[in-house]
């Protein structure tokens, strides 16, 4: 099954969308298989993250500025970050770790409406 | 279905192969479904690379070098890039955005023929 | 076909695991699909190497300490890391490279029982 989602993002930082991945998984009954996201854009990308450090709206290589490469442009940040995910679906529900979620990563200071490929395959 | 893919390479830098590929997906007579690609090396990755900027052959680390990491080695650069990219099958086409390719990106100053295995499932 | 996999690490760096990987794959008894990894950690990550260089139990941001970002902390290494990889399988077995292995790369000084959900399709 392939759906298009469009995750609109107020601008630079982590937006989560777990739910409603997790609503297009139980909508395409699916119990057992690999739920693919593609992100259509070069100026976003996505990442799964663990929030347990509290609230992850921020951008993780901009917030950290006085311990990592604050400065690297969208080129080389959207060479290093992830266009695409695959992850597991078990019981009908995306197999995450306890505190994981999907997130959109937002590279430009104004975001926009961005449009993602879902693939789930049983 | 699994096919085996050469891509040379002719030295560092970016090298598309979004047609190669399609013809493969066409090939398949996979109308909706996941491409996958892995590529059999260490010394080079993939990418999804929007190319809006211009031409893409070169190098995002190394064209970059006085706003980022330019003297990235080898080793780390392969750590941080991508081995393997998924990307759904709409249509009987990849499901790629407007502007996006997909490249072999070579971290060898001499490129080589590189080897890949393409899986396209229905 | 999806299973659950504990890798156990004794602390920072990379951890192989390719052995027990074509165990489940062979147990799973697919000839031709593909194996996708997901991590249900945020201080740990999937790497496939080459180990061309020898022992590849250590760190690659951490060991090549006077050449790149040694200093990286956890939350950007986690950012710029995969939490998911996908391996074609062809004839029974993982499609690696020659020299190619499947680790677990652990970012935490102190490492631990880590979970991954595996999944098989044909």
């Amino acid at each position: 099954m392939i759906r298009h989602l469009t995750v609109s993002t107020p601008g630079q930082g982590l937006h989560e969308f777990t739910d409603q991945l997790n609503a297009l998984v139980r909508d395409a009954g699916v119990r057992e298989g690999l739920c693919t996201l593609f992100i259509q854009h070069a100026s976003a990308s996505l990442l799964i993250d663990a929030g347990q450090d509290g609230p992850s709206q921020n951008d993780p290589l901009y917030t950290h500025q006085n311990e990592g490469p604050d400065d690297m442009p969208g080129h080389i940040k959207s060479a290093l970050t992830a266009t695409q995910i695959s992850i597991p679906v078990s019981e009908g529900r995306l197999a995450l770790g306890t505190w994981q979620g999907v997130y959109l990563w937002e590279h430009r200071h104004r975001g926009g409406a961005r449009r993602l490929v879902v693939r789930i395959g049983a």
